[in-house]
């Protein structure tokens, strides 16, 4: 374990971090708002960033446990820092609080504390749908650093054996792959701010919105979230976008590199539409007699769909009227969420594929013991250890809802359904669940102990849980190199 | 597929399951009531008992396929024949209904569909009862029936390579190991029944009781199950009892062979005798302000949690009331269930026990990639397949879970937690759930599909899932003999 490494590379994400809120900063300012809150807590968060960087360490090495627990504890330093302004500014001035939010919005989970919303400073609501823009930034930086190729599923292979290409080869393509990321998401959320402006939405509702949508976040400045604004233009402009954020990086990489005909194979896009589309059909039968008509129903069920599938979380209606099957499908699609490589939360697509087609092949061999039956995926056949790493991930992820659900029943609070929904939706990064924590309502009547456990809960979730594990076990602060591959940090 | 040898094997079965009517008949008889229908039902069953068996096969040999085939049919058709008693005596009119509980009891589950249970004639609720009974046979004959090692999870090995000794050896040690179980499964419910009858309950629910018992299948002849009687002795006895039949039998084989000091070694036994009693103790410190005094406290949580972990499914109290900690506890409890080799439904401790060490080992290997960690069950190292075999298990049965909440969730007389509930409940055979399908309400007031549904998934848990499975896949009806191992159905 390089201890002084993963100091200063935490440092120096924490001093990128320091610097962004300069942005939420100049608004308000820009409403004459105060923004002394603001500096403080730059000062603070550089000042710490600062002493994490003080000396550069000599050995430069860093091993993927090492970049594993630097992202790891970053991303809970970073929470604990942004958290800061909420309590300085006074507008959330509990730490439970504050740090829910913080932690909701960097994760893009969206789940809120807030009961009004409305009243904050203008600079406080833009800084909160920042987070959920930044939130989508880090997780793209993580989705790169823990994989070469692209492969999600590779942060279960940080073992000797996985050693990949050469280091320099490595970093100028995660560096280039980086940047054509970031150019994407931009672009994207710049196209979505566009269009939000054109439905009628003055600037600040326009930005924010895109903000939460771009990380599919989903922390609106309105107390009703997207429903407050009562524009049907809006919302299918918020739809879409949902929807085209819940889509792997790499299929606009490659459509806008002419290699269209490549996103023909990918059976996780055409499963993720098939399921969107589906999804919206059902849902708009079954709640046409409760809204009123079929594009009332139709409205509400894309909205809801799209939200819920990209564990966005903007609500524009109060689905806890309509009937249980609409309900239950939207925490389904949640589970199974958007696809890999994209900003959305939940299980992801690629993953659902894959146990999917393997446990297809596992029954068939039963039957068939005799032949071969090998488990393609795009085309390819997966191996044996992929394939288990998917099993092992479900697991743990089922056990860790299970156990959740279990605690947070001890809050007086919630009822089973939404101990569950409650779980399902912060652990999935989508935000509000069923009950009380409902599209319109919010966490706050939570007891304290409950929006800790939903904050690890969005945590685990966020960093594909094995880092924020991995983080608990004793043997992984030893202080030997015992992981052979290397990680490149460098565009961080 | 040997078809004859499937039709004359189910045949064999059908025509023992009506000799068993004969039982409840002269119950009937002895309270003068109705036997006709008893007479008819049996005549019906042995008709179609003597078509399937008309011609025995030349072909005698048995596969593995093929005996898991002819089981899943065989409890299929029992089921159906079985419900033809209820019809026929106008005890349950309606088809869906009779079906549902006559599987409800054959699974052991308990579910009941019947508003007013009172109101039937005596040989009708001692048939009923007696179903738990025998379906408790019938589970046992089907653990040894799919492996001569005792192994549960033997049923995914029904592989060309797991050969096994040779057949007359097989035959042997199965026929020895089944006449013992049975020695242990009659004695031990007679037992129960003498408990019962100190308590100072009369003989006929004595009987009744300790047959639902022993099956852990929890049909009593009452409205609100044993809080009927308000006797706290019995619910002692039937605490007790419940406990002792959601342990592997194995266990009792060893202490009567006076092989004791094996049964230390066994860490499933432990595990369940340890999560039954933290169990205990938990839901006592939740509910003892809502039930009024410590003892009162104790009396309903260790009956009901005796009641969730065997999957028995009776019921001392209502426990819609109690605060939510205590009932999703109690709904966890249920889908982790008894030990394998007992009545007992759920996923099975030994899996739990599998799945945990085999998790941990995973995350410690990431941290200590050069280490060789291997997962060690009763001090013996487990295979890779073996342990794989648990994942799949495991996802499986969560899908299976999933998906038929979402299913039943399209009934319009559940919610999210009903729901979610009535799976959890019937999938792994206890019975009650949550909300109107509570331990004191019943499942009559579910749509017909509803009721077919939750039907089939009793039958997927009783049976473990992949015979109900297998026998919908179109290649697992190919003419040919494509298993190896042969497997001895001489006991039945």
């Amino acid at each position: 374990m390089n201890y002084k490494m993963i100091f200063y590379t935490i440092g120096r994400m924490v001093k990128l971090f320091g610097l962004t809120l300069l942005i939420p900063m100049i608004v308000a300012i820009g409403y004459g708002e105060d923004f002394l809150s603001f500096i403080w807590t730059i000062l603070i968060i550089e000042s710490i960033g600062f002493i994490f960087t003080f000396r550069k360490p000599k050995d430069l090495e860093i091993y993927s446990k090492e970049a594993i627990v630097s992202i790891a504890l970053a991303w809970i330093i970073i929470s604990l820092l942004g958290a800061l302004l909420y309590i300085i500014s006074g507008a959330i001035p509990y730490f439970f609080d504050a740090f829910f939010e913080m932690i909701s919005g960097i994760t893009t989970t969206g789940a809120t504390i807030l009961v009004d919303i409305e009243s904050l400073p203008r600079g406080i609501l833009f800084y909160r749908s920042f987070t959920n823009f930044l939130g989508g930034i880090g997780i793209l930086i993580f989705i790169l650093a823990i994989s070469s190729n692209g492969n999600i599923n590779a942060i279960f292979f940080l073992r000797a054996e996985s050693t990949g290409p050469s280091r320099n080869k490595m970093t100028n393509k995660v560096k280039n792959t980086a940047i054509a990321t970031y150019i994407i998401y931009f672009g994207i959320t710049i196209l979505c701010f566009i269009s939000l402006l054109l439905t009628g939405l003055d600037w600040f509702d326009a930005c924010t919105l895109s903000f939460s949508t771009a990380g599919t976040g989903g922390l609106a400045p309105k107390n009703q979230s997207v429903a407050s604004y009562g524009n049907l233009g809006a919302e299918i402009v918020i739809t879409i976008f949902m929807f085209i954020f819940s889509i792997n990086f790499a299929v606009y990489f490659l459509i806008f590199t002419g290699k269209i005909l490549l996103t023909i194979k990918n059976e996780e896009l055409w499963t993720f539409v098939i399921i969107f589309f589906a999804s919206i059909i059902l849902v708009t039968i079954d709640i046409i007699d409760v809204v009123g008509g079929f594009w009332n129903a139709l409205r509400y069920a894309s909205f809801e769909v799209s939200s819920s599938i990209s564990c966005c979380g903007f609500g524009n209606t109060d689905y806890n009227n309509w009937p249980t099957f609409s309900k239950s499908l939207l925490l389904l699609i949640m589970v199974m969420g958007g696809c890999a490589g994209s900003t959305a939360g939940g299980l992801k697509v690629s993953r659902v594929v894959g146990l999917v087609k393997s446990s297809k092949q596992k029954l068939l061999q039963v039957t068939n013991p005799r032949k071969v039956l090998n488990v393609k995926i795009d085309g390819k056949v997966q191996d044996e250890s992929f394939i288990n790493s998917l099993y092992f991930y479900f697991c743990i992820y089922v056990t860790i809802l299970a156990i959740s659900t279990l605690l947070l029943s001890l809050d007086p609070a919630v009822d089973v359904q939404t101990a569950l929904s409650a779980c399902i939706a912060t652990f999935n990064n989508a935000g509000p669940g069923i009950g009380i924590v409902g599209p319109l309502g919010n966490y706050g009547s939570l007891a304290s102990g409950s929006k800790f456990l939903l904050s690890y809960l969005m945590l685990l979730g966020r960093l594909e849980i094995f880092p924020m594990i991995i983080i608990f076990i004793p043997s992984t602060w030893k202080k030997k190199k015992n992981i052979i591959q290397k990680n490149s940090y460098d565009l961080l």
